[in-house]
């Protein structure tokens, strides 16, 4: 039966890599609907993203793609089909809320497992789209403690990604740890600029002219994840630091939308602290 | 008792105007939080929008307004409070769900009457967020005869705009005289570029590098009303059509939203064909 | 000797294109330094530039990679070397200037062959960086006549490229014809608005919000050939047509510098009335 | 005779100034060509830029404002002509040349008293537009004995603004107090991100995806002064910090030339660390 899969190839660079990917291919006829490939020169590492189409078996095509590729490569052969995502979030509903409606529309192309907040002020929005909403409040909590509840939770769901869609709390290494290159996070500025609390503010008492939005990866250094999407928007003198918010809170929901979509459809590969995305 | 009050003035321009102006909130002993004016030379006309605050008379401050301006001057001293709004949509979410999202936040500054739509694929959520929802069918009427149906319903309605959030259908000048000035749309293309039907398809058909989204009031000139606020967003050959209309409705939805924003807060003046924007 | 070559192929679409066309590479143990392919699914056309490296006889690799691929394919394998190019212009000064300093700085990637304008407001400036300038005159000519004079000039000359910096008069079908492919023109509207004379006056008058520039190839339709790049500057109420020339200006020469830079690199492949940029 | 001129206000806040500044120019029967205000609340600043034309002695005006402002007030009314401006540089002539080019087109508003240079790779260059170009070399000197050459030479000159075009060089607090508020520098990144030395690089190992370039006052904290302009340019993972370099300086001299331009008609104020632009 016609299927379509992505395939996806992170490794060690090495000639003939494009060659001997696509030979197997076309021995098996099968078509390219898209390809893509990127050879990191620093650390010599091959990336490649395909999209193919025909009959095929997608672990067979997976053991034969491993014998023509470096030890090291990290393959996958996958479906295109909805992943499912768990959102956290604090009070703030516009990164939410942008995913909400994506997700009523069916343009998200994820399944939402449910909202997890340490505050309940969100919760009758998420109610509005019949999506699980879990408050799980921090106050006189040590942040294990808090996110064990969290851990708890969420370990008996099935996900593929957690998206921080304006989560205002540390989270731990142990955290971290556990969901490594699983967690999205928007960070209110152009980063590196205004690492930490309250950007905008530091960016009013700046006086910078352009304010940004940063989404990537978490990591346990704080805002130093490999960056998926940025964006900006222009600013000048009659900009309070509450209005630098409010314009601000418009480039923080595209550009977070616009990372978990490339996230969605397997177009981000991580490649240390960066991202390589076809 | 303290209040506070915006003074819109648009009038002929005429020497002293900002000093005639100026001398009577001062003379009321009035603060100036606000003040932006601009003079179109072309056509020699003045436009002013001042915030004042302090103890006075709406009615007698316009009145004295009156006395130092020209004429044919247009003046409003109001309050900043929440308008009315009417949204009318088609099929579509991601305008309209912007626009709710922002309501159900508190953030929007306007009341939503209700939804009107000539399709009921939005009914339900628009009904998630407790919102009047219309459908008006158009089909095997005339456009004259469908939009009867809508001016019957919104005459009964109060309200101070109009928002097309992405509402398909032409509407018939009868129509467009009857709220002149109150009624803004959001086209989906850098206007004047793609003036129409399909603009992605057209753009696309162009081979463009760059497209784009137009928030404008409507006149009877298809398109071609005064423009409130464009972005654009890059796209290259690899967008198919339907790809550069999926990254087009981030700007189409950003754009309407903020040139709605500039309108609820009385920060746009039409001037001929164009705006003033403050 | 080791050498290193652009393969740039472009022909009508068909399976196992990118693995017969790497196995020409891998079999010859050239290294691939990068590689970008293309197709282009509603005309079936499939477009690739690698940069290949190693021990290899051009012509050779020209005739085998005929072999593989489908009888209408233009192939080119040719050794990244500066291109030689014709500017053309009027009176202003700051696309021409701004190639003129790229060139004095090495940075250009190209030789100019001469400069040729229809005033003389420019020659000092050509001058001051010792490239030869023509002044052709079109007082009291016809279109032809004029072209005629600047043919007989070009036919002599050894170029690659004729870039117009701001050349403000329209070419004759026959000019274009004579160069096909060859003409970049720097427009100084977002294309397709404001097509024709005075953009900056027509963006006036129909109150933009945003201006742009268009870098395409020319062709016999005005204004209408395959756009290259693109940009666009921010504007208000507060630019008269002249301010938003000035403005636009720097969109301008930034636009028709990257547009050229990226035709000198081999990156721009026209694909019928668009292009594929890798 | 008719005049025009600037008058430029920047004073403590009190209420009434509009009203008091307005009258003057209307008992004296001035024309307002152009009026810009702006409030600092945080900080409780008038600032004022208004372009009067009339007859009237500009002595006289400015002390008869004083009456009418606050103790603090610095006022200066003066009419537009060219400005003197120093240029100083490395070795790129990216930034350099745009303000040459601009210089030879008389699109400027300055006249360009010499061009200083560590280097004399750029002498060439300059001496193309025949302007008096100073090598003065630093090797083997303190950064003090250095700019003493310096600062020998221009204290001859009669000047009002230092640009940095480039200049790679850090300056001593002693050069920055003795040109307080006089010294332009453009900084090859997004402030304040990638503070200090090879900021391209540092973004290249940061993975960001858009690169920047701002212009600001030189004060004695590195890139630590008030901004003028900023803008950005986006990149992705197919870049080297090299070609990020060369990309970005299409944003570095754009900048440049925007925020001199900005300073050269005064419509910068400089308020604390930051700039208030009309």
């Amino acid at each position: 039966m016609e299927k379509r899969a992505r395939v996806l190839i992170d490794c060690e660079d090495a000639k003939g890599l494009v060659y001997k990917i696509s030979k197997i291919f076309y021995d098996r006829g099968l078509n390219i609907d898209n390809n893509r490939e990127f050879v990191d020169k620093e650390h010599g590492r091959f990336f490649m993203r395909t999209v193919v189409s025909g009959v095929f078996d997608l672990e067979e095509l997976l053991e034969e793609l491993k014998t023509v590729t470096p030890a090291d490569a990290h393959i996958r052969v996958i479906e295109p089909k909805d992943k499912k995502i768990i959102l956290m979030a604090t009070k703030e509903s516009h990164a939410l809320g942008d995913i909400l409606i994506r997700h009523a529309d069916g343009e998200l192309g994820a399944e939402i497992a449910c909202v997890i907040a340490n505050h309940d002020d969100l919760e009758r929005l998420v109610r509005r789209f019949d999506i699980p909403f879990f408050h799980i409040p921090a106050d006189g909590m040590s942040r294990e403690e808090h996110e064990g509840y969290i851990m708890k939770l969420i370990n008996e769901l099935e996900f593929d990604y957690i998206v921080l869609a304006k989560y205002m709390r540390i989270l731990t290494p142990t955290f971290v740890r556990a969901y490594e290159q699983k967690i999205i996070n928007i960070h209110h500025s152009f980063l590196p600029a205004f690492i930490g609390a309250n950007p905008y503010k530091q960016a009013f008492d700046r006086g910078v002219k352009i304010i940004g939005a940063t989404a990537h990866y978490v990591t346990n250094d704080l805002d130093e994840g490999p960056i998926i999407a940025q964006d900006v928007i222009p600013v000048n003198h009659r900009f309070s630091w509450k209005d630098m918010q409010r314009a601000g809170r418009d480039g923080e929901k595209i550009v977070l939308s616009r990372a978990l979509a490339l996230v969605l459809q397997d177009r981000v590969f991580v490649n240390g602290n960066k991202t390589v995305i076809f």
